[in-house]
């Protein structure tokens, strides 16, 4: 099947209409019409080639939400007319280790990532999101919840479960005390769904003009983190920290305001490594962890989470002539706090 | 009471004999006669003041083991006659949060340190462990087990509990691979503690000649850390690293050492940071933990898991007049695996 999609032809070319062919739907295939797709800032890290390895022509998207229109003969999980939702990963070895505790993103043979990727045979190359169309093995779609408004769930795929993952690997739960660094397409979901938990949430930003948003988002307290003062005032206070942001900061400024066996989780990451001091962890036996998406069982229980609270990505849907255009405002942080294309226009 | 110790006039001075004032026995004090006294690295960089903030006269010493010889009207944990053992605090608020959690380490209006520090008056000095005796409260005394030899158990009062509380925080047990960096006195406590819980442990070391001693502590695997090859044949191998090196090293290196899920603990604090990226802790949602000694409950759990297991500190026995040569040799790495003094050659 052919379909509409926007591509980039090389790390220097703008996104542009072209189209791919998918393939045909196997027995455990599932095929969507794409109704949404979310913008990430690691499209533009890919397409622009900065992360490494990049694959052209390309077509960046994992954070797509659809409406199945066929099925293999072996399918269960979907129905024709569901709606499903396809997050960075479209398949992986399901027997490694790490697969079989339902960490995909871990696969011991690499997983097979939704763009900028090739399939399980190492040949055949993935096309994200960016399109009309799309074609997964079953077991890479997620059911989503009815209840939500599908242009907001887009983000949910990678921003929501980039969040949500480590509030749940920390333990986040009524009270718990959760810094949330940096208010962009991360972060506003990290606060959403701690607050959702239960958790008491402070938003710590470089901005205060992102406060008002943060209180609406759900945070009870707001920390500028370019004012010296607050890290006195926050020092020891937090469980839990999850930082967003992707610029170069000093790990140690952040690690004083955690208690004694908090942890600050790192779900940005700089491009240049960053100085940290042993000493800064050792006084309060402190933890820093990374956490890369999540797998396939909790990105679905994180949907089933989304849809209980009634909670979903603050979008701004746009076209997919608008796509270049957009990039350009995520690289300035201009978009509260998502950009999700409205995947009928691929098509024009 | 006077007590004959070994104590520095000035960061510059070598250490001498000298006699200082014991306080009487209060209603919940224990006195100890000290059998012997464990030189930790740390003693040297505190008493050249190489960590800061550094009282003179100082008398160095927080890895003490004794016999008590006076107890107060009120104490019911020891009696005369008992083993008994300090470590690095006699003193903590014990009414705050931390207390309360049996984490004395890291009270919150600041613990007494063994030595360098104050009582929680925050005026009257301590005097550490380089003595005939000392007298504490018997909160922060430990019951010593009878079937240890007390010149290996008075190093377990430092850099026992210091491997002692990350193994168990991160839940070392039958099975789980551990890699212990660094075969020096916290290293040989790492890989004897983590042998007897059961864990199967590889000795990470820039030295071949450590390799048999590794095996002889327990150790089933050795990697030459000098050979860039050992990280390629252990990558992604471990669920735990204890990492006990202090000079500066390549955290990110160690880190691919690690499975997914897994921590790497440090224990050692190099002076100066060290370059750490994120992207090396969010692929594979890895961790970076500091641990600093333990509470005295768990301090406690330690001596009787020793005393199960038959287990002290490799020690080299010294007098006190050989305190400066064994510093030099504890400088060099020329210990196997701790000097530990005999205490009764402080009266000399």
């Amino acid at each position: 099947m052919k379909t509409r999609v926007y591509a980039a032809a090389s790390a220097s070319a703008p996104l542009a209409p072209s189209t791919i062919e998918r393939r045909a739907v196997g027995p455990r295939d599932v095929q969507l019409d794409i109704l949404f797709s979310g913008i990430c800032h690691s499209d533009i890290h890919q397409v622009r080639a900065e992360w490494g390895k990049a694959a052209f022509p390309m077509v960046p998207g994992h954070e797509i939400v659809g409406r199945v229109t066929a099925i293999g003969a072996e399918v269960t999980k979907l129905a024709v007319g569901d709606l499903a939702g396809i997050g960075c990963l479209v398949d992986s070895c399901r027997t490694c280790t790490y697969c079989g505790e339902h960490h995909e993103q871990f696969c011991e043979r690499g997983a097979a990532g939704t763009y900028n990727s090739t399939e399980m045979d190492r040949v055949t190359p993935t096309y994200g999101g960016y399109a009309q169309q799309i074609v997964v093995t079953e077991h890479f779609a997620l059911k989503v919840p009815n209840n939500l408004a599908p242009a907001g769930v887009a983000p949910l795929l990678c921003a929501g479960i980039t969040t949500y993952s480590p509030l749940r690997q920390f333990d986040c739960k009524p009270g718990t005390r959760v810094g949330v660094v940096g208010l962009g397409g991360l972060g506003h979901m990290a606060v959403k769904i701690a607050a959702a938990m239960g958790a008491e949430v402070t938003m710590l930003s470089t901005s205060q003009s992102k406060q008002a948003d943060a209180t609406r988002l759900g945070a009870v307290d707001f920390g500028l983190t370019s004012d010296p003062a607050t890290f006195t005032r926050l020092a020891g206070r937090y469980d839990l920290l999850i930082d967003t942001v992707s610029a170069k900061h000093d790990y140690g400024a952040y690690l004083k305001l955690l208690r004694p066996f908090g942890t600050m989780v790192c779900v940005g990451a700089p491009p240049e490594p960053s100085l940290m001091s042993a000493f800064s962890l050792i006084g309060g036996n402190k933890r820093i962890a990374g956490s890369a998406i999540g797998g396939i069982r909790e990105t679905q229980e994180m949907l089933e989470f989304c849809s209980q609270h009634n909670l979903v990505a603050d979008v701004e849907v746009i076209a997919a002539r608008q796509i270049n255009e957009a990039y350009e405002r995520t690289i300035k942080g201009d978009v509260r706090y998502r950009f999700s294309i409205d995947a009928t226009t691929f098509a024009d």
